[in-house]
């Protein structure tokens, strides 16, 4: 899909792709740049462990990107699953209740996409601390924008969480999936907070 | 541009496209979301004065999506014509004054564009209020995420504005520019703190 697709995609009538694929999108530039970073050698003071850390960041951050972009397509398509099983007949008693587990179903699946998003994201920020410390300082606005990206990111992804909680009936499932996503987001603000020191 | 070879591009070793680019995509599809909101319609209570509120911010959101488009492109460019700047010949008093003047204008186009980015973010984010609080409520996440991706957006196209106006000689530039970039991201910040209470 270029990028101008994506754009008119968002803009369009059409609920998906909506905020959770945006939010994977942007998570996914995010630690793009951040592999960026990585790869900026810096001639002057860079020791072989600071390489060295570069290099195990660039590893972890790569598959993310991928991840990322995987998680914006599956955002959408499991948003489209939910709109499916609203429009389930709902006549008789066994349409009531297959439809009743159709949505369920299709909710758990559009609550677990964003917080692989979230997961994604907090993952990505805890690399960015050794690349906002060790990268090239020429590229300290790179890594500050990728940074408030990845931050924005997680936060969508965490507010697209608790929406589709919101529907969900299953106790169990709500209370771990809620208190896991908000420690992902406690830690992916603390860690952006702790790499944006850095690159201030 | 395929999403894919965006990301593919600001993953590599090329210092651009960078921040200023993701940065601009980013409020790109901020603004992208707040049309989508704008469009999805809200049967019940919305008043024919709402109805054209929402119009109203579509007609101005719809624009800056273009805009943004295009300085994502600009940025790059931009930054191109920085480094090519750099790399002139600087062997005879001739050639020195010609680098440092091919130096300066580049770097002024490396301030512009990012300000324009963060111009574009801040007018999108005062449409983000009425958007926010006439839009469905259906979509308040998508309405969320956008605030957040643009106000993330106009932070990194903030930050680049600064980064570039640090190598300009010119004060009277120096000084216009960063009053202004200064009002820009303080209204953004506020328009996006007001537009977010709607969502909350």
């Amino acid at each position: 899909m270029s990028v101008a697709q994506l754009l008119e995609a968002l803009s369009s009538s059409n609920p998906t792709p909506g905020g959770g694929t945006a939010a994977a999108i942007a998570g996914a530039m995010g630690a793009s740049l951040l592999v960026m970073v990585t790869r900026l050698s810096k001639s002057k003071n860079n020791t072989e462990d600071d390489k060295a850390a570069l290099a195990m960041a660039r590893n972890g951050l790569t598959p993310i990107v991928a991840r990322l972009t995987e998680l914006a397509t599956a955002d959408a398509q499991a948003f489209d699953r939910v709109m499916a099983a609203y429009r389930l007949p709902k006549i008789s008693d066994a349409e009531m209740a297959a439809r009743g587990q159709a949505i369920q179903s299709a909710l758990q699946g559009a609550t677990t996409v964003p917080l692989d998003t979230l997961r994604a994201c907090a993952e990505a920020l805890k690399h960015a601390r050794v690349v906002a410390e060790f990268g090239n300082a020429a590229a300290a606005s790179d890594a500050g924008v990728a940074i408030g990206l990845l931050r924005a990111a997680a936060n969508g992804a965490h507010a697209n969480v608790e929406v589709n909680l919101g529907g969900i009936k299953g106790e169990a499932f709500k209370t771990t999936t809620a208190e896991t996503a908000a420690q992902l987001s406690s830690a992916a603000a603390a860690d952006a907070a702790t790499a944006a020191r850095w690159v201030a």
